[in-house]
């Protein structure tokens, strides 16, 4: 079912120092600025050869990722985005055995545009995952 | 000077259950279960087309990750592991910058018996980062 790591995504708590470290201290390409004011975040992605970072800072109130940087407020890893070919598929297997999807089952239109899911943390080892249908 | 992502870890603090999630809930092919025991560590790796996912596992007394598991009991991403062309040009470069490794300073070497070094997680947004040299 899994494809390509999508993406990476790290919540920041300081988009300039975010950017001076991806971009300056380790060197990285990052791509300008993006508001999203429909998912609550600011993101810049840091483009890797084989896939892609994404630092996510809060925008506007109720930000989901508002309380991860209150619980971590260093910032840190905040999930994993995985490529799959058909999301209704893969949100049916997945349903079938048990997992937990958030929100109502319904995929959104995601931060590129394309249709996404949210796994459940506590069903995949602590770890948020998206997916993403490319 | 950033390069591939290598890999991203996750601590997980159930091999078996950590197993049936990738390999079986997520589709996706894993390898066998591999014991590092100078690492403190049990890995098994997930294939994926443009990167791995690497579960860990304690090993031993005192693992290295067993603090992380004993702050996160279900599990969650550890770290993330950026493949670097030269690890002491990288080092000398970071610790220019005012960046702090972890550790003596001197490249270890890794789970996957290349030059390695670790990174300090106030330095970079709470996260984790492993260099390997490859």
């Amino acid at each position: 079912m899994l494809g390509r790591v999508n993406h990476i995504a790290i919540a920041v708590p300081d988009l300039d120092v975010a950017e001076k470290s991806y971009g300056e201290t380790l060197g990285a390409k990052l791509s300008p600025r993006q508001d999203l004011p429909e998912h609550g975040v600011t993101v810049v992605f840091v483009t890797l050869p084989n896939t892609k970072v994404e630092l996510l800072y809060p925008l506007g109130a109720g930000s989901p990722i508002q309380s991860f940087l209150d619980k971590n407020p260093n910032g840190g890893m905040h999930h994993i985005c995985y490529e799959v070919d058909d999301i209704l598929v893969a949100r049916d297997k997945l349903l079938a055995g048990g997992a937990r999807i958030l929100g109502d089952g319904a995929p959104k239109i995601g931060a590129h545009g394309k249709p996404v899911l949210f796994l459940h943390p506590k069903d995949f080892l602590g770890t948020l995952i998206e997916l993403e249908q490319v």
